[in-house]
């Protein structure tokens, strides 16, 4: 766990250090669970972007794409439920005045219970071997198992009274588990009550006009309400699907793990429209199709696995996770949910527009069924930076910090030096990246000796560095280093693009998920 | 002005049938002066992006990108002047319980004296050429100057009192003008009052931590902010600038011209930093460069024109507008703003963090002059978008509309079109989509006669059509068709690739600047 903590503290100070994420609003102390990103991991984060969109848009000929405004008319999320059921359960301490999330608080306190039970196991553990005690073992599995039982009994009280409404229950229960303020120790706790995490805001300036505004907590909708105008203008055929990316929002009370859980973040999301009864072909179709999109950036299939949700959301009929080894563990990465008709029916409902398609083939409308992915832009950055940042030994016994970022997704895709600052390396340098910048990010670097440049790039994550030296000037050839095997390579200028290109080009990357 | 109205109408209406934007929230009947990108609509403001990207952060050693969110520390806007004076006068009419920008009814009404003075002078000059009546014409020059001199005299008590707060003299200047109420016909006004333009909106839950955040009405302040982080964590040197695209929002009293002013809409802006005193040797390099990269596109140099800023704002020094030629006439396209130290110096008096430059060959401390550069992307998609749309006359005398978007924008490059549904003419077509989709948007439309799937791709701007028939079976050949020309080519599939990328590649666009 200490380890863990340590390799999540260095991927937080090397995404500061290297310009990849800034604290927001940093020169006034920043802004809770909001991040700006910096010179380097806007590259990253445009690049991801990219990526995704080239493989969900530009390669389906079935799947278009859209670009909905965070503000959407409000009737939008009385429709989706958020309105009603986007809460979190809160409770304050009246001593402390500290607020926190009543489930949150009972869920740590059933967890201490369950590391009770597991430290009984490990210590039982350590007695295998031993002369066997017959009452030792047995007490110690009634205790393990009263545990286990509290724990359990617990978390289904707190799920009932949450799921009813019996909020009332909730507190009986923080009450009764006599769990106190993490910060003051008191047991002085308010009522528990529902807080909505939408952020409002007011459209229009007039008090008999002015509209009461959700930002988006989800960009789904925006796809759902444009589901008929773009089948209509798009001439779509079922099965087909609408992308989006864009920002959302969530007000949530306890944001942290860096960029994991913001206030302020990015979903790329997909809405699949099937026929009923088609949805749980598609569902592992897309399961299957996004795991192997994941694959293609090579971050190690170990790193990936998918969690069943056994308790599905009020749209759902299945739904699965795709997570990542994150530096705390595994977390969901990506949901792939089918959410049957919900939506749709849901805004048929409260707009009066039929949202139906018109089956040619089967001659007869229907509502479509929907199958959803939806990845976090933001998670998938955190994903792949803190998965390739690494500190290595070298064969000399020295060590180098190196950002083995996918190639593809690299901010910087080579890195020009010239060997010293004179006898004219630095112009040619220079003339190189004026011909390779219309087709790559390319930096010019001159300070520091070479080896020192080395380690720079290496951190930045840039792939290739590309030293200039005299025999430069003699035969227009190069030296090319590869950042993970260090290697160097003898090649002419003219060689460079292809060499470059071959290695970045997200056709070959793509090509992996074949 | 009947003509032009008539082609602005064309314009959103095409817009919305051929799916590139759609009224947001359409099913629930919209959201004033909120658009959804559709799915042609999104790889077309896309592509214009990433060009405004490429030319400015890619081309450029010394220009870095970043993404700061859209929440910032409220600090922010009180250092920014935002939250002291960044506010419209507002007006209700107590009768019909409208609310007007005060100025707006002041300039309407002068316009109208304007307009008079217009009439006059028109009808004078259809006089001459007559029997030469001096009483006539001086008599008419009379009422010229009269309504003139009351125009004049108006708009300059209306800013004298919007300018030092007179709030009062302007709700008198309305009584005295006698201005009724647009929609009632009332004369029954309140007080004239400041409304601030931006939303705001809450963070966090609790009652005592919450803060009044807004959302940023204009992203240059978020590169402010992360000036340090940025010129320091990338070693840059002045001059240099920083980049950055994002969302904005204003929350407008009076919002229209589709999507050329919107509640929500997106930036493209890049601060500059520079020694003081080269501020405005920039400011004319950021003029000309802009202007170039705008006729780039080759919309008609004739549709561009700068507009100085006669009146500045608090922060300038200099500022001009390019303007364009809208389908309502020529409006600011983009800003070139010379905007002083004032921001770095607010931020460093309200933050008390030092934001200034070790400048190493003076071996001096300074705070650095900004030059900015900022387009309005939904701006320059109205722009592109209008222009291109064009309804002509053929030479059989047959008519077409055809969408002439500048082929490095369009959202599809080419479509493949099979000339009949069988005889493998379709898989065929789809075995080339297969291929070039790896590069290209590309499209596959197997409906209608080929000459009507013609037009429906000139009305997309897609800039190929190639077509599949019984002798590409033969010889492995298809025809070429060109959008602008309507020339058709016998060309190799092979050399297909080749011919779109040589159109369509922001390479050889992006030249045109030299």
């Amino acid at each position: 766990m200490a380890k863990q903590d340590d390799l999540f503290k260095n991927v937080i100070s090397h995404a500061k250090e290297y310009g990849f994420i800034f604290p927001s609003s940093e020169i006034y102390d920043g802004l809770s669970a909001v991040y700006d990103y910096a010179q380097n991991g806007v590259e990253l984060k445009k690049n991801i972007r990219d990526y995704w969109w080239k493989s969900m848009v530009q390669m389906h000929e079935n799947i278009v794409g859209i670009d909905a405004a965070i503000f959407m008319h409000p009737t939008t999320w009385k429709a989706s439920g958020h309105v009603d059921a986007f809460n979190d359960p809160l409770i304050d301490n009246k001593d402390s005045k500290k607020r926190y999330r009543a489930d949150v608080l009972i869920e740590d306190y059933a967890e201490k219970l369950n590391q009770k039970a597991q430290k009984e196991i490990e210590k039982a553990k350590g007695r295998f071997g031993e002369a066997f005690d017959e009452a030792q073992f047995v007490a110690t599995n009634e205790r393990v198992k009263g545990y286990l039982d509290q724990k359990n009994a617990i978390l289904q009280r707190m799920a009932k009274g949450l799921d009813s409404g019996d909020l009332a229950d909730v507190k009986a229960l923080i009450e009764e588990l006599e769990i106190a303020c993490p910060d003051s120790g008191s047991k002085n706790w308010t009522e528990v009550r529902q807080f909505n995490l939408m952020f409002g805001t007011k459209l229009g300036a007039s008090a008999d006009t002015a509209m009461d505004l959700y930002l988006r907590p989800e960009t789904a909708q925006g796809i759902f309400v444009n589901f008929l105008n773009v089948q209509k203008t798009g001439r779509m055929k079922i099965p087909f699907g609408i992308a989006q990316t864009g920002k959302a929002f969530r007000n949530e009370i306890v944001a942290r793990q860096f960029i994991f859980r913001m206030r302020e973040f990015e979903q790329m999301e997909m809405q699949f429209f099937v026929k009923p009864g088609e949805e749980m072909k598609y569902y592992e179709y897309w399961k299957e199709t996004r795991l192997k999109w994941h694959l293609s950036l090579g971050l190690g299939k170990e790193n990936y696995r998918f969690h069943d949700h056994e308790k599905l959301a009020h749209y759902a009929n299945a739904a699965a996770d795709i997570e990542f080894n994150f530096p705390f563990g595994f977390k969901e990465l990506e949901g792939i949910h089918s959410r049957t008709d919900f939506d749709l029916k849901a805004h048929e409902e409260y707009s009066g527009k039929k949202m139906q398609y018109f089956d040619t083939e089967e001659n007869k409308n229907y509502t479509p069924y929907v199958v959803e992915t939806s990845v976090g832009l933001d998670r998938m950055f955190l994903a792949v930076f803190s998965n390739s940042l690494k500190e290595e030994t070298l064969e000399d016994g020295s060590t180098r910090t190196v950002l083995r970022l996918p190639s593809v997704l690299a901010p910087t895709k080579a890195a020009v030096l010239p060997l010293i600052k004179r006898d004219g390396l630095p112009e040619l340098a220079k003339e190189i990246i004026e011909d390779l910048k219309w087709d790559f990010n390319v930096a010019y670097d001159e300070k520091d000796a070479v080896g020192r440049r080395y380690r720079r790039q290496d951190a930045l994550g840039t792939p290739f560095c590309i030293t200039v030296d005299h025999q430069t000037l003699e035969d227009k050839t190069v030296t090319i280093r590869h950042r993970d095997s260090m290697q160097q390579d003898r090649v002419a200028i003219s060689e460079l693009r292809g060499i470059i290109s071959n290695e970045v080009s997200m056709r070959n990357w793509l090509m992996k998920m074949k």
